[in-house]
């Protein structure tokens, strides 16, 4: 009897307009709408879908309890940012046990690097649950500087740019084509390993690529190795003309 | 004077609901509509796009001139493909040199492992050039089988299934999560990857994802080795609660 159904909402990279048709539509039904935010802000998520909100619907903000400066190979992350998905959890569980339908809005992709995940795992074996794929922040941010990344049989590969130095270069030399996320504070170190690959000349750095500020532009032209945590390099693994 | 302009248009991974509000607006203004196809079909893009094209639009349909079949590595594919795309690129001219807007409409997104690029490399040099990112087809297969893909510092990579078996080995034991392209007849060398490092169990068989006639199942589970072209498999990177 009950229309009890979680909803994990991709809402894309930033531009409003890249939410799709689905994520518009499901938006439109749900009872309670979720979004992930730091302490004191409104969350991406929300600012991207703010306009297909319905009026007066009910929502809850989930705060991550710590920020990214901390060191997240620590028992006290971990511990924290557990209790912190479990609570989430019981609370939407406490709205689908209502039957209540309730819409996790996601930044980019739900199932891609996102928060949601970690509801998922914790609430999917128990209620409907559907997703609603997203443009994700790397299509977006590829989009915007309009670079082919990959082609045909090219081997793609997404990094984290906390990987040590030997690693990042190992991984890079080893791809036809590659994006390094979370690039912050390591961004020298992800130069170095991308000359000594060969693969700095064609290395395209993008900070907030949908976002009004974007900033795009070669990365052996940026002066400095000063970067938002969010910021991505490009490696486009496609040269050849046909 | 000219408002000339190439646009790249993803229209998602097959579910029409998928594309993107910009997608839907950027077909609103389209002189010309522009979809790749297979000899005597009308190709996924133009069918996923169909309820958006504006009446009595232009359309140029693009047929590749050879199909999947053929191998890939002989010179007169490469000569045949080269030639297609560059007559393609000449007929768009035409119309940007006439002052119209040509939106290229394409499955999943279009600078990844997408036909358009060939068109703009051919073709972005020399007329202004939008890119519409899409949600891309591996996007879709998970989120139609709802299973997190990837998450934190993982290392994702996607890889050909035409690689040979001991690169399809070492690079799927060398990664967090992957996506396998393109399996079809290579099905059963991928089984055997898989096995060899450990990530059967975990893999996930995906075919026409967001299509209304979806095949999703544990590998393990389906018992034969016969797989379409586009078919994929998922590898799961995340596997703990926090």
């Amino acid at each position: 009897m009950s229309t009890a159904r979680l909803i994990g909402i991709g809402v894309g990279p930033g531009d409003p307009e890249l939410m799709t048709l689905k994520a518009v539509r499901a938006l439109q039904t749900a009872d309670v709408v979720v979004h992930f935010a730091k302490a004191g802000e409104s969350g991406n998520a929300r600012t991207i879908a703010a306009g297909h909100l319905p009026g007066g619907v009910e929502e809850l903000a989930l705060r991550y309890p710590v920020t990214t400066e901390v060191a997240k190979d620590c028992e006290a992350y971990r511990n924290a940012m557990a209790a912190f998905y479990n609570s989430a959890a019981k609370q939407i569980a406490t709205h689908l046990d209502a039957g209540r339908q309730v819409a996790v809005i996601c930044e980019g992709d739900p199932l891609f690097y996102g928060s949601f995940m970690h509801l998922h795992v914790r609430l999917a074996g128990r209620y409907q649950t559907d997703i609603v794929a997203g443009v994700t922040g790397m299509s977006g941010c590829w989009s915007a500087a309009a670079t082919p990344i990959a082609q045909g049989d090219d081997v793609f590969v997404v990094l984290p740019a906390t990987l040590p130095a030997c690693e990042l270069e190992r991984r890079l030399g080893d791809a036809d084509a590659a994006v390094i996320m979370k690039v912050g504070r390591h961004l020298g170190k992800v130069r170095a390993a991308l000359a000594r690959t060969g693969r700095l000349e064609r290395a395209i750095y993008v900070a907030r690529a949908t976002m009004g500020d974007a900033v795009m532009l070669p990365l052996i032209d940026k002066r400095d190795d000063v970067a938002p945590y969010f910021a991505i390099v490009l490696v486009p693994g496609w040269e050849q003309q046909a």
